[in-house]
């Protein structure tokens, strides 16, 4: 997916129909289709924008989302204490806006495969053209009710974002494989105990909770500091492993 | 790759040659090797030991590493903020004992590609020797300077764990597709701020650095509390696109 | 000093002339002199107010602020890092709006004193006005530039928030009695670097450079979790002694 | 009370009968009662010792200890937070080694006080042999069980480090003068929970939970830093006041 980037830095991306009209000017709709990567465009006011191919995170950004969404750091170290790797078959519930699929079927790759589940008709909907709209093919988006039943198999970590999401810690722990991942996410700690608790009954192993915290370090003429604005907590991540 | 783990959690790579023998008894190398994963093999002193199938992080936790390693929490960053996916191509320099490398190439895949640069012939050794027996085919490891200059072209990401990364800025941003990420780990500030300075010298868009802190939680019958110890510090990462 | 503190938690210094008025109504000036700490008034409206003894950190909160003060956590740490007690002599610089002064002479009571210097006028006359207000009478406040000479002696602690303070550690360290604290305080990295070198030149002991950072617990009925805001950085306090 | 500081800075309270001997040396009786603070004295090996008035933080350092002791950042920020001063009246419990007494009794000074309970016969000795040693007058050391009541009245401020604190909170609240402040130190979160529940049921104002993290910034001739190993967690502090 093509995007068009300003000289200030904000992004966009081009609509299906028509012309690509901003308050710099407007580009030609066939100038954009025959642009590659990398190009540089001009618009009728003489404003420049680059041409990149979107990463996931460019999509995420721009994306629509009703929903806040889970932040990289969170997802990042999910992704990095999972070993989580191309060819991966993984779940994903409750699906949200679509952004963890997103991120987690990108690293999977052709090869793999992200089933992601939601309950509400509205947020499927929309995670569904979000989907759709960065191009991703191997994301099966189900719309409904993860507590009445996972049918997949085998897979490699299974990631829950939903409220009381030990009540199916014995269905997640028969879809994983042996040595397959269990991550909670929990803003609040305690669910997390309950967890702890569930997770131990059912034999799940390297039970361990943590929290992610990352601080922007500012430098600049003045001098080099921590930000003096952060973010102070988002959730809890619980990972849990099927030995 | 095959791993046992015995009841403490305790895991291990079994020999390449001859029967696996530990304080808990003996299991016979044709019986490892008729396993599968998810089995429970017994020794000959009845201990239990479970077979799984390794992931990159049993591997790079079990392997012969002689220096110390970029943790999981600020290689998952990596990951996340550079939306790192399956097909990418990525070079990684230095190598060290290769378990960026490792890392990386379990997310890029089959179809993606990791060039991992390293100068010291003994850690380039180590590093081969791990990523074959792992059995990662998608790295390619160079053991020469990567000051001498870049041949890759069109990579997706960049990362540096260098001493004075920043006199390669010029080349590694040609070696960077549009949209590309080059990423810097540094353990002090003073280099951060030196790659700040060149970063914007070479037109380097969306420069920031931040650091990782992760924080346990101890969930015990006692109480719920962050752990009385944690790691304060490991290194700073700086993110650059090539915009 | 007396204050009023309505249903909400919002605090009140009574005007030195006239009755009081809010929005919660009127309470007549002879009413609130008669009042003893603990009583409750009602406006005409019927609205209650608290009577309580204001303390040195309700004063600070009510008082004109033209700057940015030091934060109670910052402030905190030095007062217990330095063993800051009663009867100790103490000097500060700049002054600002004599929020530490006012902190400092808080604990080192009648018998310390506080030694106050700031070299803008206007910032002086402010800090004059408010210490005056809270009725401190062990402050000495200076209007005069620090840079020119410490006449003070056998002081128990300085605590320095100055652009390049390093100038004047010598003079520092002779005002000081053996076993006292020359305390700085720096929102960037910068000068704590030049403050250590200098600090080591001058045979200062127990250097040490920390940050302080608060999180606040928030506890809800929807759960229970760090705030999702916090403050990521305010400065640094480097810790000298003279021993 | 003087102590000795050696050059490697290692501190030593002189012994209250016969000479002073070290590995360094030996300093007669007599030199060390003769000497002034800020006097150097040489072993009859010609090592050099500091004599310095030691200040409460040196001779907690220096005093026995059996039990954990709450740190000087956490006790810096009750102490700041609560606006602390000369002449208060404060009550503690349990004494435990008597650190947190001697710490605030160094603040009241002369004209205030601190009231301590201890209810093990054994701390509270070693509190009592602490408290004299250091020559502190102000302290009144009571060997009971607080939680068969609590006789002072118009308290500054009350601390709390004790199982179960809750259970005497209505007496607490008794005990304090209108605007002090009731702070409890808890190690783990859930008797926080239980704390807010009934300092709002007794109408206690300003009720507010934090943790206070130290990072301590190494400045090498390598580079600058956060020190790799930190504290992670002591306790925290939840501030209730009477209004």
């Amino acid at each position: 997916m093509k995007i068009l980037i300003d000289e200030r830095g904000k992004k966009y991306i081009p609509p299906s129909k028509g012309d690509f009209q901003t308050d710099l000017g407007i580009i030609k709709k066939e100038k954009i289709e025959r642009s590659l990567p990398g190009d540089e465009l001009k618009t009728h006011l003489g404003k420049k924008f680059k041409v990149i191919e979107a990463n996931v995170n460019d999509f995420i950004e721009l994306m629509e989302r009703r929903s806040s969404i889970i932040l990289p750091k969170d997802i990042g170290i999910v992704i990095s204490y999972t070993g989580l790797g191309s060819g991966q078959k993984v779940l994903d519930a409750g699906t949200g806006t679509g952004s963890v699929a997103l991120t987690l079927a990108n690293i999977v790759g052709d090869t793999g495969k992200v089933y992601t589940y939601e309950i509400r008709e509205d947020f499927a909907k929309l995670a569904k053209k979000n989907i759709k709209d960065f191009g991703m093919k191997n994301i099966i988006l189900k719309n409904k009710d993860i507590k009445k039943g996972i049918k997949e198999k085998n897979l490699d970590l299974i990631f829950f974002d939903l409220p009381r999401s030990w009540e199916i810690i014995e269905d997640a722990k028969n879809a994983l494989k042996d040595g397959g991942w269990l991550v909670f996410y929990n803003p609040y700690i305690e669910p997390v105990k309950i967890i702890h608790k569930k997770a131990k009954e059912c034999k799940f192993k390297e039970i361990k909770t943590i929290e992610v915290i990352t601080r922007e370090i500012e430098i600049k003429k003045k001098g080099t500091r921590p930000r003096t604005r952060m973010i102070g907590h988002t959730g809890y991540l619980t990972f849990t492993r099927k030995i």
